[in-house]
């Protein structure tokens, strides 16, 4: 398989230009032969302007070639780039011509699948490719470049380094395990090793909820009774953000538009019907689901357009247990207005209509979030895969530790050390070679990455 | 305007890579500020591998960044191409820090319309770009692959150089002009070569309108009673297409769902109600819109299940006049099925609920379009533009030949020549060098192009 020349388009269609890459033993071969000029002898990192044609010399287009030799190309194979226009019809006709000429259709994410087998990078930075791909706002950015360019991997190496040298201090004991009772390993420094590693492994492993939160948008719930304004206020929401979003870029955002963007980091907002006492079977279903939105939710805005009485909050208090509350009071923009006060929760006056105060409560939404201040070398665990890995390698460890208090043999403690460096090496791809997990890993990859 | 360094992204969001054009005498130094290493003595045609970082250092994308030094290049300019991951954050984010650095945003056809202020292609080559990267089809391809190849440049150079050819004979004639009568310019050849430029100026006119149809689709009406299943053939056209389209390419065609290609030619159907008479109102509007329809078409199907009357026959013969009609008999999977017979018109018996003829019914369809199998080097005009020059040129022609004949003076056919030149040269961007004309032509350029 992997001797296979494959092609893909690379691009999106409807753009200027549009990218077909090739990769593989015969790339240039096989381009050659659709190809102005003969490229098997081009240098690698050149560009080569000619033009494609069909197998009756008819031009299809005119071209720039990217050529890249083996090993420094991104899978690490001999590969090449046309840069056609970006016309459905010649971007389809190239791909023919290259499939005719000896291609293969490349699977998603088999370029990014050979650079890993090819030892360009490890599988946790093949992994983040995809995320970088995906990432839609600075937080999901820096989190899938942190991963790319391999903190997480060191990360791992540090604790594999780690994980190694109690082995070794385990393994010297067992060499002489002739000698009963013998015990060279100080058996609090290795408690003490051990401990270290699962502090590690564990805050790593907690680090994934906020990733999730990063890269699915933090959950927001906007509660309160009917005709409060919680739909002005959504609008309200959307509206502003959409604005500055729009501002240079002239992107729209219609697909994403229950989501708004507050430094850096994304918001989903979860319509939920109004709170009120009813015995109305269909509006029943309504709370229902408000219910159900400040459950998955992780910070509420409690709408209100006058003072709750004791009960309606001790009600809230009691359904947003565990959730970062945010106490909104809108239409200060009525006459008869009467500004509250609260102790324990913020409070912001607002007019969802007028858009007063907006700055302010996006700031609120902003701090409840609690997402530390993320630096290009932080590490966020954004990846289900990591994450159980993790798990697994938490679970062992506190294996290990009991093991150790209760003293269990060397030998014992030994495999399960193993076993701990063997999940963390899988994370980075170690034993990972069957085309099973491989496929699942690149399956929700683009075709062409 | 012009040394302005510009930048656009040239790719659509949604792929794997992304591409961000830069040109402009600055293009490497503001590229270099970006950028890990510096490009300001790269040689062209040359790939680099590096970073993308912004004023604070942290790393926006790894990328491979081509470098193209002025003549050689798109633009004719210094120029360099960002490929970078098709994220739109990234993507965004470079722009913003190209602009940052001292880059505008390209208008869109900047950099085409810069390629022609350079002299790297005529205006009819640059038409030829938007329309290259609009091509859906063969045919849409083929003609503007011609055009921008210089074919109908060419055909406007040789044009050029007969007209040139009458105006100095007719001069020669004017630095006698002491000499009263006297006609140094042979009158009949004067008239032979004016009506031999007027033959390929009217022909290439003329070809304007199979262009447009090529770029349009070629109108199709679907005309018959209700209930002879013209939903169901539409239907079954559409869907036999769209199998064979999906095949290889797994591309959707949703948003062009009542067009079909047969042949590398696109048809457009035209829905249409069914034709009975009726006092009805509402079914009245129904019966104009098929009228209307039939008014729009290049080719007519009509569809019967059962022998029409003679009255019915004769109705549709006179609504149909002037268009090419196929008439359709549907329902050959019924019992009581009997063949017809006709003289005059293809015929073809098919179902549309089973599938059975449909070959034939498309290859009538694509008989009746009379397109002409259209070579590489083949100059079909298909901007509006073109067309009007050439109609305007014609007509001046036309009062040439007739000035040669009514013997006007030779100083009044000469300035009618010198116009002659003036409009083909437009064609090709001779005297058009103010923004305005230049806006206009551009302004439906997709930006990055």
């Amino acid at each position: 398989m992997k001797n296979e020349t494959i092609c893909a388009i690379a691009t999106a269609t409807g753009g200027a230009i549009g990218i077909i890459r090739i990769s593989g033993d015969h790339s240039l071969e096989i381009l050659s032969r659709i190809f102005t000029k003969d490229l098997t002898q081009a240098s690698g990192n050149t560009i080569h302007y000619g033009h494609i044609h069909d197998s009756e010399n008819n031009i299809i287009d005119e071209v720039l070639v990217s050529v890249f030799r083996a090993p420094h190309s991104y899978t690490g194979e001999e590969s090449a780039e046309i840069s056609c226009h970006g016309s459905q019809y010649i971007m389809k006709k190239v791909l023919e011509l290259l499939i005719q000429s000896g291609c293969r259709m490349a699977n998603p994410g088999e370029y990014t699948q050979r650079a890993f087998l090819n030892g360009k990078m490890d599988l946790s930075q093949a992994e983040a490719v995809a995320d970088l791909i995906a990432s839609t706002n600075k937080a999901t950015h820096q989190m899938a470049m942190s991963q790319l360019r391999g903190h997480f991997s060191s990360e791992l190496v540090q604790l594999r380094e780690q994980l190694l040298e109690m082995t070794s201090l385990l393994e010297l004991e067992l060499d002489f395990s002739d000698h009963e009772d013998l015990e060279f390993a100080d058996r609090s420094q290795l408690d003490k090793i051990a401990k270290t590693i699962d502090k590690r492994i564990t805050s790593l492993a907690n680090s994934f909820e906020t990733g999730q939160a990063l890269k699915q948008g933090i959950p927001v719930a906007i509660i309160g009774k009917t005709n409060v304004g919680k739909s002005t206020l959504l609008n309200r929401l959307l509206k502003e953000d959409r604005a500055i979003v729009s501002d240079i870029h002239g992107t729209t955002r219609d697909t994403i538009e229950d989501t708004i963007e507050i430094h850096g980091i994304t918001f989903r907002f979860m319509d939920t019907a109004g709170i009120r006492q009813t015995t109305d079977q269909v509006e029943k279903i309504g709370i229902d689901r408000t219910f159900s939105a400040i459950d998955k939710a992780r910070i509420i805005l409690w709408i209100i357009d006058q003072e709750p009485s004791t009960k309606e909050f001790n009600d809230i208090l009691h359904r947003t247990e565990n959730k970062k509350l945010i106490i909104v009071q809108n239409k200060i923009d009525k006459a008869d207005f009467i500004p509250l006060t609260t102790v324990n929760f913020p409070l912001i006056a607002i007019s969802a209509k007028q858009g007063a105060n907006m700055d302010q409560l996006e700031q609120a939404i902003y701090q409840a979030a609690d997402i530390p201040t993320l630096s290009d070398t932080d590490i966020i665990v954004t990846s289900s895969r990591h994450y159980a890995a993790l798990q697994q390698a938490h679970e062992v460890i506190m294996r290990i530790i009991n093991g150790i208090e209760t003293q269990l043999p060397a030998d014992l403690l030994s495999e399960d050390l193993h076993q701990v460096l063997d999940i963390l090496s899988d994370i980075t791809g170690g034993q990972i070679t069957t085309n099973e997990v491989l496929g699942n890993i690149f399956k929700n990859f683009c075709v062409g990455k």
